[in-house]
C-alpha cells in the first residue's frame, strides 16, 4: 500500500476539469498496491480510481497496459477501464508523474477461499485470455526465464541467510527449468499477477479484475499456473485439490487446454512458483522504502515449488 | 496514514453481521490518520469508515472520543457518528483490537486555504465548543504545559542535531510559558487538533469534522490558538493577516469572546506553537515503524513560535 505523491485539493480540481467527470465530492489516499500511488476519488457524477504511476512502473509500458485493460472492459469483462479526459487522452501527467483515471469496481478481495471462488477465477482468466486474441501490441515478460537468472544471481549472497540451502535449491531448479520448460505452446497477452487481491468478488460474481501492471505477451498456460500458486494452497500452504480442480476445468472449459498445456502444467506452475519466489527474496533483500505492506514471505513459495517438483503428471492437480 | 490491522473478508462479514448496515460492497484500507487503521467500507445500505484503534490510542479513552463525536453530531455538526450494533454498542472489539464503525462524510480537505474556508472553521469551532458544553465527561490533556516539560527533556539531546540553538530556544519559550499561560479562561471539551487534513469541504461547506483522538478539558480559546497555527500560515509558514481576522472574527460571532481570552490570544499561540514543535520533535526523533507519512518537519512550527513571540496585542492578529 502508498501514497507516494500527495494531489492537493486544488491540483485535483484542475486535473478534473480535463475531463467530463464533475467535481470532487470525496478524495481519499488508498493503500492498494505497492508501486504506484491510488486515490479513491468519488465526484459529482461517479467514483474513480486515480492512479499516480511511480518510478518502478516505466512510462513506455503504460500505454500497453492501459490498452489491455480498455480492451478487456471493451470485451465485457469487469476489467477497470481507463478514462478518457475531453481531448481523448487516458494517459495523463499528475504532479510530474504519469498518472491516469480509472473507472471505480465494487467488490471485495476473498481471504477465505472456496472452490467456487477458484471456478470463476477459471472462467474469468480464460475470458481474458480470449478478449486479449485480438490485442496486438506485444510486450515481453521482463520476468521470465532471463529475468529468473538474474534474481537468482542478485540474491544469491544472501539467499541461505534467510534458509540454509536456499542458493543451492534454486541454482538446481534452474538448471532443471532451462531444460524442461516449453517453449511452443499457444501465447498471447497475459495478465501476470491475477492474485486474490486482484480479483474483487460481490458475493460469488467477480466484479472486479484490477492491477495489470505485470501483463506481458507469454504462454497462456503460464498465467493459469500462476493462479494456481495463487489460489489453490492454503494458509498452511497445503495444496487445495478441490481449488486447483475447479479452476483448471473451469479454465478449460471456456478456453480448451491443448494437450501440450495439459502435460507442461506441473513445469509451468514449478516456473511459476520459481517466478515469485525468487521476487519475494529479492523485494525481502531490498525492501521499498515507503511502502507499508512488509515484503511477503519468500519461503511460502519455496513451499509450493517443492510441491510442484513432486508432481509428475497434470493429473495430480485435477483429482 | 496506515493499515496496521488487515482484515479479511470472513472476519468482516463475521463484524457486519453485528450491525443492521447491510453486507460489503467494497472495502479498502485508507491512508487517513498514523495512529490508527481505517478502512472505507461500503455496504448494501450506505458507507462508513472502519478504524481499528492501534496500540497509541488508549483503550480507556475510548469512549470518550466516541462520546464527543456523537454528542457533536447530535447537535447537528458535520462529525462523524459512531454506529451502535444491535445491542446498541458502538466500541467493538475486531482482530484483538477496539474498533468502531463511524458514519462516511463526503468532502475534500483544503489545501489552498482561502480567508472564506476560514471563516467557516471559526464558526464551526464556536459551535463545536457550544455544542459540548452539555458533555459531562473529562479527560484531562495529556499534551499540556506538564506534557511539553516532559518532551522537552526527552527532545533535549538532540534538538540542536536539528536547529542549532534549538534546545535553548526551547527552554527559555518553557520558562516563559511557564510564568505567562493563562489558567483561568473558559475550558470545556476542545478537539485539539483540527487541522485542514480534519476538516473537509464540499465547495465553501464544511462537510465533515472527524479524528477526535486528541479531544480533552481544556481553556476553549486554546483550541483557537491551535487552529491560527494550523490554518493562518502560507506553505512558506508566513502569517496570512486575513486568514486570522476571518477565523477570530466568525468564532466570536458564534461564541463571544472574553475580554481575557481576547488577551490571552498571542499566550496561547506561542503554547500551541511550542506544542506542535515539541511533538513533532519527538515523532521526528521516534519515528512510527510502518506508517508512510513521513514525520513533518518541527521547524515549521519553529517559525510560527517566532512569529508569535513578536505579537504583544491580539489586535494584531486581527488587522
Amino acid at each position: 500500500m502508498a501514497v507516494y505523491t500527495k494531489v492537493d485539493d486544488k491540483t485535483l480540481a484542475d486535473f478534473l476539469s480535463r475531463y467530463d467527470v464533475g467535481t470532487a465530492l470525496s478524495f481519499k489516499g488508498i493503500a492498494e498496491g505497492i508501486e504506484n500511488s491510488n486515490y479513491l476519488l468519488e465526484t459529482t457524477q461517479d467514483r474513480f480510481i486515480l492512479t499516480l504511476y511511480e518510478k518502478r512502473t516505466k512510462e513506455e509500458d503504460l500505454p500497453y497496459f492501459l490498452g489491455m485493460m480498455a480492451h478487456a472492459a471493451r470485451a465485457g469483462l469487469p476489467s477497470a477501464l481507463p478514462i478518457h479526459d475531453k481531448s481523448g487522452l487516458a494517459l495523463q501527467t499528475l504532479k510530474g508523474k504519469n498518472a491516469c483515471l480509472i473507472s471505480f469496481l465494487s467488490g471485495v478481495s476473498v481471504d477465505d477461499i472456496q472452490p467456487g471462488h477458484c471456478r470463476k477465477l477459471g472462467e474469468a482468466l480464460a475470458r481474458l485470455h480470449k478478449a486479449w486474441f485480438d490485442f496486438k501490441p506485444i510486450r515481453a515478460n521482463e520476468i521470465g526465464f532471463e529475468g529468473w537468472q538474474h534474481m537468482a544471481k542478485a540474491t544469491a549472497a544472501c539467499a541461505d541467510d534467510l534458509h540454509a540451502g536456499l542458493k543451492y535449491t534454486i541454482a538446481c531448479e534452474l538448471d532443471y527449468l532451462a531444460n524442461t520448460l516449453p517453449k511452443n505452446l499457444p501465447t498471447g497477452t497475459i495478465h501476470a499477477d491475477l492474485f486474490p487481491d486482484n480479483v474483487l468478488f460481490t458475493g460469488d460474481k467477480i466484479t472486479g479484475l484490477i492491477d495489470f501492471y505485470f501483463g506481458c505477451t507469454d504462454q497462456l498456460a503460464y498465467d493459469l499456473a500462476i493462479c494456481i500458486n495463487a489460489w489453490c494452497f492454503d494458509e498452511h500452504h497445503t495444496f487445495v485439490p478441490a481449488r486447483a480442480r475447479a479452476m483448471i476445468e473451469e479454465y478449460d472449459q471456456h478456453r480448451t487446454l491443448t494437450p501440450e498445456e495439459r502435460t507442461a502444467l506441473p513445469i509451468l506452475c514449478r516456473g511459476a512458483a520459481m517466478r515469485f519466489l525468487l521476487t519475494r527474496l529479492y523485494d525481502y533483500q531490498n525492501p521499498v522504502s515507503g511502502a507499508v505492506v512488509s515484503p511477503k514471505n519468500p519461503l511460502d513459495y519455496l513451499k509450493r515449488l517443492e510441491f510442484h517438483q513432486q508432481i509428475k503428471e497434470t493429473d495430480h492437480y485435477v483429482v
